[in-house]
């Protein structure tokens, strides 16, 4: 074992060895420090990073092991938190100047469930403005002429980069899975109302949802696990039997998983390399995938969830609007002041179409098919920083709290990664991530 | 046991006496339609009634007991349907001209389980225009030129006139405490979400609540513990465990209970005889009862109650409205008008409202009252019949979707009753139900 490389590991394997006492959390702490510390000047994925805490963490968690107390399933794992969700003990600035100083006195839910499964949180990763558009400072780290996507850029390029096995992020039109490809990681988005968004900055209590990031299905499964749960402060969440996502995600498919292709009325925006990889994609899975159009109620989506969106950010970004608004991005203004002008009764309108347009793909599921297969962006990372990208290929899927993940399976001419999109119906999160590893399988075998 | 006095009886009673085989439930129905037939044609409750359809249900649920099936709690007992249930048996027109002729093809589940429960559902009683303030036919039983209180005006009074012991109603502001003041019946609007408004008309999905009404508290628990379930369709109920009404209500309490008394920023609409009553009836609890002043972030409940009923019925009534302006009311129109206007920002706003205040009354009950005693209405039922009277003293606990009992403990120097309204934390109800019993039993003892 090469002390030096442990930064490499899943987090699964590294809980492993961590658990059988081959590494401890400092050795692997320490390696993915070193990680930072040779590629962040360049990726600037962390906004706050004190790595002696994060090694303090460590030789606290490998005391208790040593003293036989019981340790969780990420016992000593680092992970990266978005800088959007509150942490008790590291500042949480939302990636504004407004918020600058902010140290809340309590974790986020999330992160409290985190530290009980025993995780390493390594430090705070950027976020673009109130996660939202206007960048914030990380690139790309295939290539830092180009976006790593965003909102939830520092998380994507921390796992990337394998400064990290595993971070959190968000998503409230494309957050999770738009950097998850961008910067050729896993990006997941479970169900709405599956994990808790108590003490994480509120955008809009309709669409925002907690986001995954790790380099393997494995991984992915084994985060979900500790986070999902009922949290009577987050008003979506519900009491709910465990979910054993780790065992469903290991398990083969009883048949061979069956793929509806779904174009989206924004197809066109897709570059060749999508076009292609999808088209070779659909050529290899051959009779386990068939083209579907969309209902035409789905068209509207994207315009419902600007309502919902414009609507409840201005509603809850209200103070930072009444009393900042000039140490705003121009992006951010606009949004709230189309969004201070929506009508009550538009808004409604918007919300309620949330249920039928689900329901018309729970048949789709019922029927036939296990997940949908969609782009998750228009193609690789753009070049030039001034912007995140298009949310487009995930606008439809968020505004239906459908889970969906992102896969690094395709690749452009000039190496930049390309993300593979599966949706599922809400609440079939661990088949999903059954279905998602059965695809990454065969793709890696072909 | 004279078989022409049968109405009289409690729904407790009489269901007491069908499932021994005393009575039938023919008979009961049977003297139920003579109390229509005697005094319909002044009171005007109902908006349909078919005797003979009436009949054959109580027939039918006659012969099930004599072929020794089970029966429901309710078995053989008639029950008045405000006329917003969809039955798919009989018209449901929801007071609107615009709704003639409506025959809905399945039933409101709070009916389903009606039947379930072995109800006779014996026909649909008169409602406002949309469950709103334009006034049906329905007048004051006690006086017909009084108003008897709206929009549930018909449930109140069949019960009132002992032509069901039980009916069906609705609360988004004042619909079911206040008729039932003014009618001299008890009137209870249990917490928000415990009552299932699938198939019920929407005005506004966060401040609608099925009422019930009927003579004594036995009643109001039996046909309470009837209706409290999780439905999928309605989504504000929750799973929850039975709430044992019945058992909770006719305990003695472990203390004589203390009573906050609450007058509201409203008090000075009081009459002489409201005032009078709530100082003998304050002086006679003397140490068990307290005045508590509104904290003051109460006092914007109204305004806040206002914004969310306008730009929700708005929404709910678009069609009627865009459709079929010229055929409502003109109150209604304007109501929909003002709700047109409201901004999406502004309704959130409100919403976000309800839960703070909601947790200063926690508060308040936690630290030391079992119910906040108040008035129910400014006073005795109106003379005239072009309105239905003042929901002011209402609106708040609506709001909050706190629990609220009517009683008629007071009366006027004109005869007409007057209401106490009692009021408990939310998924407080039975116990709320325990304390109206202990002070119905006081007040008559003294």
């Amino acid at each position: 074992m090469d002390l030096n490389n442990l930064h490499v590991l899943s987090a699964s394997e590294a809980a492993r060895l961590i658990r059988e006492g081959v590494i401890t959390s400092e050795q692997l702490v320490e390696a993915c420090l070193a990680r930072v510390r040779e590629l962040d000047e360049q990726v600037q994925a962390w906004t706050f990073l004190d790595p002696d805490y994060a090694l303090a963490q460590a030789r606290a968690l490998d005391q208790l092991r040593l003293e036989g107390k019981p340790i969780g399933p990420l016992h000593g794992v680092p992970i990266g938190v978005k800088d959007i969700f509150d942490t008790a003990d590291m500042p949480t600035e939302n990636g504004s100047v407004l918020h600058a100083g902010r140290t809340p006195s309590r974790d986020a839910t999330a992160v409290a469930m985190l530290r009980a499964a025993g995780a390493v949180i390594m430090g705070k990763t950027v976020t673009t403005e109130f996660a939202y558009f206007a960048p914030g400072k990380t690139r790309n780290p295939h290539n830092p002429e180009h976006t790593p996507g965003g909102s939830s850029s520092g998380s994507a390029a921390a796992v990337a980069t394998e400064m990290v096995p595993l971070a959190l992020g968000s998503q409230t039109n494309g957050s999770t899975i738009r950097p998850a490809a961008f910067c050729g990681v896993l990006g997941f988005k479970p169900t709405h109302g599956l994990i808790s968004r108590h003490g994480v900055l509120t955008l809009s209590r309709t669409l925002d949802h907690v986001g995954l990031f790790a380099r393997t299905v494995e991984d992915i499964a084994l985060l979900a696990e500790q986070l999902v749960g009922y949290d009577e402060r987050d008003p979506d969440t519900r009491p709910r039997a465990r979910i054993p996502f780790v065992e469903v995600a290991a398990r083969e498919p009883p048949l061979p998983p069956m793929f509806a292709f779904v174009k989206t009325p924004h197809w066109e925006r897709t570059d060749e390399a999508t076009k292609e990889g999808f088209a070779e994609l659909i050529e290899d899975l051959d009779k386990r995938v068939e083209e579907v159009e969309l209902f035409p109620s789905a068209s509207d989506a994207w315009e419902w969830h600007r309502t919902i969106m414009d609507a409840e950010m201005a509603a809850n970004l209200a103070r930072e609007y009444e009393s900042g608004r000039d140490r705003l991005s121009e992006q951010l203004r606009a949004l709230i002041e189309r969004g201070r002008e929506v009508r009550a009764v538009d808004y409604q309108r918007a919300i309620a179409q949330i249920r039928p347009i689900h329901e018309s793909f729970l048949e789709l599921f019922e029927q036939r098919y296990d997940a949908i297969l969609t782009p998750a962006a228009a193609g690789a990372a753009p070049r030039g920083l001034a912007s995140t990208g298009d949310p487009s290929f995930c606008t439809l899927w968020t505004l239906c709290g459908m889970p969906a993940i992102s896969l690094p399976l395709l690749e452009a001419a000039n190496g930049l990664p390309i993300g593979v999109q599966l949706v599922g119906p809400r609440a079939g999160d661990a088949r999903l991530l059954r279905t998602a590893r059965w695809l990454a399988a065969r793709v890696a075998a072909s």
